[in-house]
């Protein structure tokens, strides 16, 4: 009887971090942070602030608004703060997998709130273990803190780094103790850090719009490899690993960050008009009316219509109320499961030939769906067009993508996904063109998941990527 | 501390309507009738259906996903049903005004769901209880149905007839027995309601989108002054009232109706982007991008750019987690309460010239504070436009609008609105150019927000609208 | 899987009452009042206030300290309040069966909250609902409501006379207007209702109890067939009814009232005590051990003890923690059932001969299981003794017994039961014995329960009680 | 306005343990196990199964009906499991300090239940976290495990010994594996552990009511200094501790258990009646009525009433619906606090000299309350009868007792007790009387909360016991 929305999103990243350092109302402001980052984590949120004496901890199952109320946010006390997002799953046993992990060890107290995911968790967990440390979650990031514990360096910021040289993967990390806060990313940069200013505190972020909710400047990111040390004296700056080639996730602008955001120095809004723009140019098709399938396909479906000169509509109607279980009835109704989140506008559509506009395909499903129910609407001809390369190897640094076997594009041709998804013509934009938008920095960025190139070698590439501990269970 | 967003919508309808005649899963098909419909109405939903023996009832507070869990659905026995979500306002108190209002008398089991507003409510509950009626809600409709248990006619269909004639206002009403439904519009037609069918069962709504989801057909509209019976012997159509000029909600299509729904016989963003394309003709302006405030503006930006060759950009990112409360920070932040819900890219606006549409200004508070965050983030020149006329007077007729002097356009002039809002420009469409896209039926629509012609005379112009009993409390 | 606790209570009474005439803290008041009398109901609880120009209302599914908060009595405004605690039942659709009753009438607000049950309420509905009366609920106490709205009385007390001489049965019932408190019980007096004082101010309740805790004098009860008016001019008593022989229900001392409590001018630890007493003159036993059945059985097992001087002992446990549901073991475990709310003290029963003592059997199916676990912890002879006659007839007014045939007093001789139940001797207190105890008062009582001589003639002596209306549900 | 009940129990024993070793319906037994034994803590509620290859955990703040749904019973797969309850506090985030501790170690899972306190837990964590541990809570049971993971025993049992030598204090312990069980108490049996066998299945619990409830039957202690281990390859014993004097808490007898429970070898009810007859031999007093502050006093009233021959009664009700919090008048009512739990029977007290038995004083403000309201029932002379002697020092092994300051005998006399108390006479139990209720065994309990003779010697004996780590908070 009943329909879960777990894909209420595509995919789901792993996570948003928030930092403030200095500011008399850092659990406010951190709230509002990851408020404003909710669409990248919805699993659980949690805030760890420090009144530079002690650590106070909340730490729920749900989104932002519904595991902090007033009462709760009055009890975190201080002017030091970091909070976290996590992915969308089931079951509230998880609560010991949400974020920030907080902890005591010699030094005092400890938070960390990670975005990522290390590819050798598994080969140092077991280490550990065998040298007496025992786990509680089954996250990577506890791997993190054990190795902090165990590390000999004199100082809290030479324990960091002595850990996480010996950790391979995405890493974007706050950490907190009493009186410090560290903001580091991996040597390859592939998940965003960003920094900012608020009334002299500084704040930092996994996206931009973070920042323009509380009102922060955005400064700059924290650079692949650079380790951000903000303490009493002030903030200092680190690049304590060995220098390599950047990575960042380009399906950050793809699919993952709000139109409105900043990434990697770029608007994420304007980058998807052009890669509109480009496959408007690379893949044109004669056509009566463009849309996209709301919200990620917008900007992209809009760069399409600008350069084709083909009217943009609203053709599919998002609906606002979609909550996580829904009713169905019994007997089968037509494109239901679809038609809970998306409805179309059929004086639009019929008789029209129509190109839609979405920003990638995952498994088809959900696209046939749509193609099906555009049909239905009365379309003359469906020519889908996606916004990005065929998506033909998962993420191990992240992001939670089907395994490759499920992904429609690792086995077929584009002949034969359209034939399945039922278009009469289906076009992606091509990998060199989509990089292309980027200039100077075209190489700067991991494409693996369209050409398997993966700038982080894996111990055995063919575990799939979130199970890491997971799969024990 | 926390900001509550009572003001999610501008105005509030007063409430959905949907009914199912014959259908083994009506009460599921109800569900999805109303979770379609939620947009008009989200403080209470129920539902209350027939086994043909007796009535079963569920109604609660909240939204219809929340009202309704599978354990209480399946309670709801019977292939008869009509549902009801009601607008939002505060306090579970007043469940005692959700509906359907279900009640025994002397047939037998009656319940009614009612869209819209009695005017002459307060004299007919006078005279009622002068006769010895008790009144258990502060709604209208209890007045109805007191009407109908004392009407003297031979059966239900005339008593319903007999009590109708003592009412005057708006009302589009589905009245449910034991083995017969009604479903009736005032003379004037001021609320919608359509027929549809599915499989063989009769079902009504007060907007099609909820006919979509569950793949019924759209039969036609309950005609202005029509009472439609349903009973086992099939569905028959009367006319039981004087004849009066149609005088249809042209709101509707403004702001509440869904933009996939046909209402009055018409697609809603056909005729959203034909206002925007008008008003692009009547009020042109040179500017560099054309934008909406999403949602509802979003149909007629697009006409506008489509008409003025304007770019269209959604310049205006919505945010889908917004929910009921927020906490917000002690220290004052810049646009703060327009930012939960609403953030600009600002690399799309900065530098430009900006055609900002919106469908309606009410107060102008939050207009003018989008205005203001619009230049924050760089607009050169703020240009606003608006698809409709100014609104000047309240409605009386189930619309849930300010009273006439919170109403900025009753007495401000349009430099003076422009002034307070502090755009550039502001222009506003024509009442007769807007009438016009109507063609042949423009004198078919009740335009009193913009005009002051009330179709159904007040007992005094002076009360405010919806407090009809509720100012007693 | 789970075990409801319905029957957590043998009996349930209908309800228990309170009210305040003139206390700045009434609504406070009143919810402690309702929390003393909490075992008189424990399906729903509300509170009714005026502060003299309007009623505030607050009523809800569960506990009294489950519905009311802080914040929820805050908004009850006043110095005049009534309230009601109804008895537990399933599901929580009943809302509208909760009182006290709330509506607005010819002459203002009113509301009403009642203890008892009335034996011609469907008639009187049947004829309400033709002369054109609608009805939300199912209880009686709405056809009362009705009557004083269509009654033609020049003023308030006028009408509630003429109602109630239209009704026949229990009521014991406080009135509220925004100005007026009225206390009545029925010309028989089957309901207990008591006036107190504290500090100035008039308080009514079910049972003394409740003034003991707010600190309140108890002055005297309402007598039977008496009318009281609290107004601002003071209180009046009205005898406005034919006089009546007193019937008041004897099962308060059996079973129902809290032990403290006074009951129709005695108290009720007392009478049950003497009600032990008698029962070891009539029906002694050679014995080891007494103890009770808890908690109703205490205090005649101590006076069981006392007169017998065979020592008492609290052999069975009464598990504090009991809630409404339980999860039990697939598998059968023995006197699983019972075993989670009483426990034996092996080490006190083993290789005795005991005296178990309850008030009453109802199925006797409980009964049976106690026994059992008796025997299973040792006891070498078990005699069960009734501190009242056999119940073997169902109450009309007010308490929710099962049908006769259910009751297995009903149809089975003594021996026959002592069969069923496995104890080795089976005794109850004789009926005049019983009545001994009251003295000259012996006449005031309804025994109907025992001696099926029901004061109140019957349209139907073949109805079940409770059902009136909701055996038609 | 409220009024919170941290007071429900006057102290709080830190915990029930739970487990089963080889029943299909584990999960289901220990949920049985932790209700019967919900007396001992009423903070959250735990149960780790293992399905022989993983564990499966269920942790929840609350009570155990209120932390178990049966869907979450139904994933709690294995044939093997333990449980545990918490004393009673504040706070959801204090769910990180719930038991049972579940963690993942060299050896694999492993989970733990832990009765009682650890004297050295400071020191040796801080050992600890100097060699690189982490901790995630605040309880001395993290300890326990950390020195498990860290030790270097060949085997889970030798590991379990070599970590135990390191920690002195009480404690009463369930470890779980995936494939063993250990229980274990430490050399001077502080805390209770009984063994049982259910259907060939070994089952564990605090006390034996545990075992009454799910039809186990009870073999026999788990003694002071035992390990014993079960395996697939049955049941072992080891004693791997240097030996001990037992020293077994006395209070279990006088307070925390219930009286159905064996405890040490003993049954609770019949030596609470023993306390009340020795305390009547040795405090006699002239008078007309004995009765008990209920619950836990009840069993030494009756001891008191037998030996002296003064009639017992019920003169204190308790209501059965005090739930945590309840709303109070601003107002002040005399006795207020107390009579929300405690009602008397006036016409049973009033005029008579009275002899109230309680278990134990604490700081004597309840104590003080009480006698004043049994004053205003009209007492004509109050004497208190305490069956232990006076409470004159703290705990330091698991119970939750005030500071020594806070102790109202550790500085007061017995007669400016009596003082404060305001009653007429005032008599404690003497401690060798107690004792010698136990024959031989005298020697073999600890009686330190009376004489301050600690068995196990203290750091440091100034620390308050069971602020541990949580002064730190």
């Amino acid at each position: 009887m009943s329909l879960e929305f777990h894909e209420d999103r595509k995919f789901h990243d792993e996570c948003a971090v928030f930092g403030v350092y200095g500011h008399p109302e850092a659990a406010n402001l951190t709230y509002l942070g990851l408020y404003a980052q909710q669409h990248r984590g919805q699993e659980s949120s949690g805030i760890v602030t420090s009144d530079r004496s002690a650590h106070h901890v909340e730490v729920g199952m749900g989104l932002v608004q519904d595991v902090f109320t007033p009462a709760k946010i009055a009890t975190l006390h201080g002017d030091l703060a970091i909070g976290h997002n996590r992915y969308s799953t089931t079951g509230e046993s998880l609560l010991k997998n949400a974020q920030p992990l907080a902890i005591d060890f010699s030094l005092g107290a400890l938070a960390v709130a990670h975005n990522g995911n290390l590819v050798n968790a598994v080969e140092v967990r077991n280490q550990l273990e065998d040298s007496g440390s025992i786990f509680r979650s089954t996250m990577d990031t506890e791997v993190i803190i054990h190795l902090i514990a165990k590390a000999e360096g004199n100082n809290f910021v030479n324990r960091v780094v002595e850990a996480l040289l010996q950790v391979q993967g995405a890493y974007s990390l706050l950490l907190l103790t009493e009186e410090e806060m560290v903001a580091v990313r991996d040597p390859h940069g592939l998940r965003p850090l960003a920094i900012g200013k608020k009334e002299g505190a500084f704040v930092f972020a996994s996206e931009t719009c973070a920042f323009d909710l509380i009102g922060a400047e955005y400064v700059r990111d924290v650079h692949p490899g650079e380790m951000v040390v903000v303490s009493p004296a002030g903030m200092r700056s680190f690049f304590p690993f060995p220098k390599k080639q950047p990575a960042q996730c380009i399906f950050e602008f793809i699919y993952f960050a709000r139109p409105d955001s900043m990434v990697f120095g770029e608007n994420v809004y304007m980058i998807r008009r052009k890669l509109g723009m480009e496959l408007a140019k690379e893949q044109p098709v004669e056509a009566d009316l463009v849309f996209a399938v709301p919200d990620s396909g917008v900007p992209a479906a809009m760069g399409y219509s600008e350069q084709s000169h083909i009217p943009f509509g609203m053709a599919l109607i998002r609906n606002h109320y979609v909550g996580r279980t829904f009713i169905e009835p019994s007997q089968q109704i037509r494109h239901f499961g679809v038609k809970i989140k998306l409805n179309p506008v059929r004086r639009l559509i019929e008789g029209k030939r129509v190109v839609v506009v979405d920003d990638s395909i995952v498994r088809g499903t959900t696209c046939r769906k749509i193609i099906e129910m555009i049909r239905s609407a009365g379309a003359k001809e469906v020519h889908m067009r996606i916004s990005s390369p065929p998506t033909t190897n998962p993420c191990y640094y992240g992001i939670d993508t089907p395994t490759k076997g499920e992904l429609i594009a690792s086995s077929k041709s584009p002949e034969e996904i359209r034939k399945y998804l039922g278009c009469d013509t289906l076009a992606y934009l091509g990998l060199e063109r989509m990089l292309d938008i980027f200039g100077e920095n075209r190489g700067n960025f991991c494409s693996a998941c369209f050409n398997g190139l993966y700038p982080v070698p894996l111990p055995g590439m063919e575990i799939r990527q979130p199970g890491l501990f997971e799969s024990v269970l």
